[in-house]
C-alpha cells in the first residue's frame, strides 16, 4: 500500500497493472481501444500551466497545441481523428472565446467534431482533452507491442528541436496568438543572425507540434506492421517503453540523433547539450516506429533511420564496436520539476 | 471577439453554440453521445481542489466522489455505466495508490472499466474524469429537452443536505478515507446531540452522492419518457435548463422544497436560509425530472413530487395562487468564487 519513497510513472503503471488482471490488457498504447468492439480509439492528455507549457501565452496557442498534443496519440495508433471532449479550468481572465474560436478551428482542419466538456474556474489554466479515433482504410490499429527483433528503427522527425524552442521560450522568447507570426526573441539572449530562423522555427515547433497521422496511418496499412509509439517523453523513455512492450532491445546510431548545426549552437548558447536533449528533450511528438526488413523506408518523407531492433534486451546506442545503454532521460510526470531530465542536464 | 465583462457559464454556451451550427446539435445534455451510431454516451467532469472541494480530503474519498458525479451525468440520459479515462494531475505527496485503489474499487461497483488516462505533478489536485455509458435495456437515451406542458415534476431525493454537508466540511468538519466512518464534527461548531446524526448524513451526501442509475433507467424505459438532467448546479439553474431545452415553463411548490426540521436547524445554526440552500446549494446529484400524466409516480422509492411543467415560459415557485420566479440561485463555473451564489447568501 505505501509507495516507494520515489514514485516514478513507469512504477506507478506497473503496480497499477498489478491491481486488476484485466486493466493490464487495456493499459499500455498511446490511445486505449474501446470495448467492446475495439473499433474506436480513446486518448485523453492534460495541459496545465506551469507544468506542460509557461505562463502567459495566447489562448489560441494552447488550443492548437491541445489538440495537436492529442492527435499525435492518434497518430501513434494509426487512428483517423474523430469525437472530442474538452474540459477547460481557468481564471476567470482567462479569454473562452478566443481559445475556443482557435480550437474549433484547428479541429475543422483536421476532421475533428467538439461533442462535450466541462468548464470551471480555476487560478491556473488546466486543459483536458479526451479524443476519439477511427479505425483507419487498413481496419487495422497500430500498437507499441509489434517490434520485433531486425526491424529497421525510424523518428518522423528531428529530435530535441522542440526542446530547443522550450528552452528559448522558457529565456523570454515569444509568440503571438497568429500562426504566420514570428516568434520574438529577446534582445539579452543574444541570439545571432544567422540562428534567429532556426530559434524561430523550434519554437514554432515547440509551440505547434504536427500530428504525424498520415505516417501513422500509412504504418498501420502494411501487411506486417511494426511497433509505434509518439515521441512525448523522449526518446530515452518512449523507445524503453516500447522496447518493453514488444520484448525487444534496440540499438541506435549515435550519430542519426545529431542535430543540425544550427540547433547544436542554439543548444550551447542555451548551455545545454545537444545530445541530451534529442535524447531526454521530450515533447517532439514524431513517431517512432520500427519497419519490417521487407519495407527499406517509410512512404512518409522526413522520417530518419536511427537504428535497429535486437533480441537481446539491451537499449543502446554507440556508433561501430562502441555500444553504452542509451541514457534513461526525459518526462516523467510523477518527479518534481528539479527532478526532470531537461533541468538536470 | 470580446466577452461580455461579466461571462457567465450559460452565455458562454450560448455563445459557443453559435461557432458552429452543428455544435448546438452535439452540445446539450448530461452527456454526449457518440457519433455515428449515437450507440454510446459520454460525460467528462473534473474535480478541483479549492474549486470543487475543500483541500485536505483523503484520496479514498476524492476517488469515490470523482467516480459518483460522473455517474449521474450517466443517470441522466438513462445509461448503463462502461469505460471510463482519468486524467490525474496532483502534487508529489498525493498518495496516487490510495487514489486509484478506492477508485478501481468503486469501478467494480458499478460496472466501470477504467481504460486509460494521464498522469501529471502539479501543486494543485485536479481530476478529470470522461466515462461511457451504454444504451440501457429500453434501447432510448433520456434527454433534458423531452418536457412537455402538463407532465409532473420530481426530484430523486433531499435537495441542499449536500449543501449543509458542504459548509459543515467548510467549517471544519473531517472524514475519514473509509466509507462507514463517521465524519468528525469540530466541538467549536457546537452542534447539539440531536443534530449530529443528520450532520454527519449531509457530509456523506455531499463526499459521496449516490447516482441514480436505477432511476435513470426506468425513466429510460417509459414508453413515452420525459425529461431528466442531474442536480449539479442546483434547482434555480438546472430546472432552468431543463425547461429551456424543452421550451416549457414550470410551478414549483415552495412547500416541497422544505427540508427536514434537522437539516432546516443545521442551515440556521450555519448562518444559512434553507430554502436558499435547496434552491441554489448545488451539487445534490438527484435526477430532476417530469413525468407523462399516464405515470402518476415514479416506481423508484425517495422520490418528491415538486410542481409540473407548464406551457407559459415562466419558471416560478409559490404555493396557491402566490407565485414568484424561482430564485436564479445555483453554482456557475465560469464565475469567481464570491460571486457563486452558495457564499452570496
Amino acid at each position: 500500500m505505501t509507495p516507494p519513497a520515489q514514485e516514478s510513472e513507469d512504477r506507478f503503471l506497473a503496480w497499477l497493472r498489478q491491481q486488476d488482471p484485466s486493466l493490464a490488457e487495456r493499459i499500455g498504447d498511446d490511445a486505449a481501444f474501446l470495448p467492446p468492439a475495439k473499433d474506436r480509439a480513446v486518448t485523453m492528455d492534460s495541459q496545465i500551466e506551469g507544468t506542460h507549457f509557461v505562463s502567459g501565452l495566447p489562448p489560441e496557442i494552447l488550443a492548437r497545441r491541445l489538440l495537436a498534443v492529442n492527435l499525435s496519440d492518434l497518430a501513434a495508433v494509426g487512428a483517423t481523428p474523430g469525437s472530442a471532449f474538452l474540459a477547460l479550468s481557468a481564471p476567470t481572465s482567462f479569454d473562452r472565446r478566443r481559445f475556443f474560436q482557435a480550437f474549433l478551428t484547428a479541429c475543422k482542419r483536421f476532421g475533428v467534431e467538439l461533442c462535450g466538456g466541462d468548464l470551471a474556474t480555476t487560478d491556473r489554466i488546466t486543459l483536458t482533452l479526451t479524443l476519439f479515433g477511427k479505425l483507419g482504410a487498413s481496419g487495422s490499429w497500430l500498437r507499441r507491442d509489434q517490434g520485433k527483433a531486425g526491424h529497421s528503427l525510424w523518428v518522423g522527425g528531428q529530435l530535441g528541436e522542440s526542446a530547443v524552442g522550450r528552452l528559448l521560450l522558457g529565456a523570454g522568447a515569444t509568440a503571438g496568438p497568429r500562426e504566420e507570426e514570428a516568434p520574438r526573441l529577446p534582445p539579452e539572449l543574444e541570439i545571432p543572425n544567422h540562428l534567429q530562423e532556426a530559434a524561430g522555427q523550434a519554437i514554432r515547433r515547440h509551440l505547434l507540434p504536427t500530428p504525424q497521422i498520415d505516417l501513422g496511418q500509412w504504418l498501420a496499412g502494411l501487411p506486417q506492421p511494426g511497433a509505434a509509439i509518439d515521441l512525448s517523453d523522449g526518446l530515452g523513455k518512449d523507445l524503453r517503453r516500447l522496447c518493453q512492450a514488444s520484448g525487444v532491445g534496440a540499438l541506435i546510431d549515435r550519430r542519426a540523433l545529431t542535430m543540425t548545426p544550427a540547433l547544436t549552437q542554439l543548444a550551447s548558447l542555451l548551455g545545454r547539450d545537444s545530445e541530451t536533449l534529442s535524447v531526454g528533450g521530450g515533447e517532439d511528438y514524431h513517431l517512432l516506429f520500427s519497419l519490417p526488413p521487407e519495407v527499406p523506408e517509410p512512404e512518409v518523407k522526413g522520417c530518419r533511420h536511427i537504428g535497429k531492433l535486437t533480441g537481446s534486451p539491451e537499449v543502446l546506442w554507440g556508433r561501430e564496436e562502441n555500444w553504452q545503454e542509451l541514457p534513461n532521460l526525459g518526462w516523467d510526470h510523477l518527479m518534481t520539476e528539479t527532478e526532470k531530465a531537461p533541468h538536470r542536464s
